[in-house]
């Protein structure tokens, strides 16, 4: 008699293989089997946008360990003694007996196998509109290796010249810039006002302003209808009205779990449609494991659950339950901060936490700053980073942060997400011992900045205001005196056009005659990034001005048209 | 009769300007004073390297602000309205009366002035070797703006073709690429058997072999006597007789507090040779304040008291003592955990908390784990990096960590740094939510990689061995067998030749019979990084082998030169 334990892991992308062999690194003789509906197995998904817009060639890279094997049946035979199951789809858990049911989707023949564990790596789907010309030729999405197939050989034929991209999230501006340099006129169409929803707007609006440069956007509508000529897209209309003329349409709209096998075998799930787990990735069913984009995880910070569908987490996931379900429960996967990053062209974007609108939702007293400052020393040719900021305002904890631009924004996301991960304050922040060399960062780092500006603010020494809300008292032609405090010279390179007076920080101590003689008149004061902008700030303060606001990121976060 | 607060900063590099500004920020009315006894004010220090070396040629970029404008004197009287007077000595301080005493080093001129606060940045000064000809033309430093110009000159003059460093340090090192990319032969000489002492041994030599690609380096051998022709240099000799011809010799040996005026107005220093400072960064004087290069500060995992000579750290404390001097305490400056970095050619290596040596010295129980692989996917040209990762056995607290390699080793540091900040140990950090795109780092982050391996190591899977260990046990023909889990190619390619069998993790199971018949042996598994080496000794375990080991961070973390 056979006593090995018999694990069965249904999904072969990135969750499900990596809790296969975490399995099988625990149990040596466990039956380990994978059932993959597709052909390819442990796919970099994250990296198709980098195969169609040709940062590489060969499309086995996506399909490799880092030595160049190719990661097929025979692999994960071989190396990991897992027997993976392609074009294979499951189509029942019969839970009552522990058994699977499955077909061969090349051989139409059905199969039937046993189980003392499972794992449900089933991944997501993505979202569609439910729009007339759905199914005409020339609308994708970039979910599967398929998808990267059609739109890598779109890139190599050279013939398309107009997309439209469907979704201005992760994979939507991905896309856009894979398609970008597949020599393709891209328009994105986001259904929001802003594009990278998980962005707070003045962010979002920053980003939109570069992505600019390469495509067209629009935002606040939605697709109406697919429009096609035999069968084949020819534009899209937009539900105001605009048809934009394009034979490619990408839909990046998004995914939702893929959950129908675990809800026919009646596997709690969740309001947010996905199945729910408890800390070991277990389901309702303690036998049944669920990993990856196919179930709901819990956000530490507003312990709420999320859907998550990151690759990152996938794998951690993963580990977990391919560690359990083979030793019957040791480890635990806490939760997620829902951490990301997207790199478009020459600019990053990157969020962990919680956004300010969140924040608020779960309840945090809350205050945020937005700061822009350089990753490195000019010397060094450093590149531009705004970060924003938000944490609770009572105790000072870090809730949050967005950064973008240019510079090293990975580098910072990384520093605020184990901020977050160690439960640190902003005080905590303001004396972080981070590596400093002129090639890496300035000797005060953008975050350290960042949290002693948001430290001057809870003390009540910055009062910040943002873009929009000057902009709104501009438009309102509100009696303000904004006070630009730069050179001269800058100003002659770029400024805003707002009504701003030009009064050099080094020269403000002897032009305080030059301010508004009423001292309770509210003051905006700013400069490139708002340094000078502060210190004017602080000196016009300690003079008895007492309403004097310091723009928040100067004018490098000032997201409306400028005159200069 | 004046009433402003008088506050006087000795010091002008980097802590001082600091301190200075920040209490302008703080009290507007403050009499402020910076003594500065060289030309130049807030100089970019940490940046002379690459003025040396020629990645910009505007030496004003070491001493402008982001926007370019020259940090002179009369930038501070303007911009912050603070008085910096520089060329002028403080040559006493007189605690009684609270004033100090100063020379202008251009005129001769004395001068005394008042303090209420005085804050000392007194900077270190470069430590020289004691011997013979030490005056000779063509020796110096780079310490200074001085230094920084003459060498820069030499870059720029083209004439001198060999050059010696004295010291492998951070400076020594930076100093190296920046003479090399003059166009000049640099021999490196260290006293000790290392270069980076901060770095523990194995990752050392493996930098050193990096090294060794661009310079000649001379470990366990310190300067006996320069020589030279005419007041010129033209040979250093060493301690072991060897004497080495050049023209140019640059002493990099590590700096020592300058605290003669402290010590000579009483107050009080530490073992190490610092000002001794509380969190408020005030010395045994109450009124008297200290930071940066002058002092000693608490490193936060051992609390002991260290020297920390770094351009973050002295702006942080600068901040900190500002403050207080201007507001009567109300900030604390926590300590350090030696966070630093520094950039060699294409090769980059930091450290930050304790070395494995430093944690036993400080009472821990320590485990370590060296971990190879790269800091993205192949098909984003990720780069190798290394991690030696060093915790409390017993609580699986960070203790610190080094990583060194062409890969993103500063954002790697910067998750360390954090993670000692946050108090967080393996376990925590095998779940950390760090941002995932291929564009900057593998689904599985290098620094959770690491932590896998480590909590593997606890928990007892990963028994490894290091690669001096393992060479000792080659070298002393122990009865080993070791096992290399790569493919034929792999081998053919680049190999140790210590007597390794190759058997491919892939056939591993059908060739167990080619294993030792003694299930008791050592074996020592390995591949390039040995993540297939780890499955290998799984494997080997679970059928009943005992004594299987791996070799820590394969091929790539072997330091002794291979056979191919």
């Amino acid at each position: 008699m056979n006593t090995h334990k018999k694990i069965i892991v249904i999904g072969g992308s990135a969750a499900g293989p990596k809790a296969a062999s975490k399995a099988r690194r625990m149990d040596e003789f466990a039956e380990i089997t994978i059932l993959q509906k597709d052909n390819d197995l442990s796919m970099a998904s994250c990296g198709f946008p980098y195969y169609v817009g040709g940062f590489f060639d060969d499309r086995n890279m996506l399909l490799s360990t880092p030595t160049g094997v190719v990661r097929d049946q025979k692999f994960y035979l071989n190396a990991k003694g897992i027997q993976a199951k392609t074009n294979t789809l499951a189509t029942f858990i019969d839970r009552k007996n522990k058994r699977v049911d499955y077909k061969d989707l090349e051989t139409g023949k059905k199969g039937r196998i046993d189980y003392d564990k499972l794992i449900l790596a089933t991944g997501a789907k993505p979202k569609l509109p439910p729009v007339e010309g759905i199914d005409l030729e020339g609308i994708t999405t970039l979910q599967s290796m398929r998808d990267a197939d059609y739109l890598r050989k779109i890139r190599d034929d050279k013939q398309i010249k107009k997309a439209v991209v469907i979704g201005g999230g992760l994979i939507g501006i991905e896309t856009t810039e894979a398609l970008q340099l597949a020599g393709i006129e891209i328009t994105i169409i986001e259904m929001l006002p802003q594009l990278l929803n998980f962005l707070d707007y003045e962010l979002a609006k920053l980003v939109e302003n570069y992505i600019k440069t390469k495509a067209n956007i629009i935002t606040g509508s939605g697709v109406a209808k697919f429009i096609g000529e035999n069968g084949k897209l020819t534009a899209v209309k937009l539900q105001n009205g605009t048809e934009i003329h394009c034979e490619l349409a990408v839909v990046a709209m998004g995914v939702a779990p893929n959950i129908s096998l675990a809800k026919e075998a009646g596997i709690q799930t969740g309001e947010l449609g996905g199945i729910l787990v408890n800390d070991f990735m277990q389901t309702s069913d303690p036998d049944i494991y669920a990993v990856g984009d196919c179930i709901e995880t819990k956000n530490i910070i507003s312990h709420a659950n999320v859907l998550a569908p990151y690759g990152d987490l996938a794998n951690l996931q993963g580990r977990v339950a391919g560690e359990n379900a083979a030793t019957e429960n040791s480890v635990i996967y806490p939760g997620t901060i829902q951490t990301g990053i997207c790199k478009v062209f020459d600019y990053h974007v990157g969020a962990t936490g919680l956004s300010e609108h969140m924040a608020k939702t779960a309840g945090n007293d809350v205050i945020s700053v937005i700061n822009a400052s350089p990753d490195k020393p000019g010397f060094m040719q450093g590149k531009l980073l705004i970060t924003k900021l938000i944490a609770q305002k009572s105790t000072g904890r870090i809730l949050g942060a967005k950064c973008i631009g240019p510079g090293d924004v990975s580098k910072q996301i990384a520093i605020w997400a184990m901020a977050i991960k160690g439960n640190l304050t902003v005080d905590d922040m303001t004396n972080a011992d981070l590596p400093y060399a002129p090639p890496f960062s300035l000797a005060i780092d953008h975050s350290i900045a960042t949290a002693h500006i948001m430290q001057n603010k809870i003390k009540g020494r910055f009062n910040g205001i943002r873009a929009t809300e000057l902009k709104q008292k501009v438009d309102n032609n509100e009696d303000l005196f904004i006070l630009d405090a730069r050179g001269p010279d800058e100003y002659e390179v770029m400024r805003l056009g707002i009504g701003e007076t030009l009064i050099p920080l080094g020269k403000l101590r002897q032009r305080l005659d030059e301010l508004p003689k009423d001292k309770n008149k509210e003051i905006i004061a700013l400069c490139k990034i708002s340094l000078r902008g502060y210190e004017a700030a602080v000196l016009l303060m300690a003079h008895g001005y007492t309403n004097v606001k310091v723009l928040e990121g100067g004018i490098m976060a000032w997201h409306f048209p400028r005159e200069k």
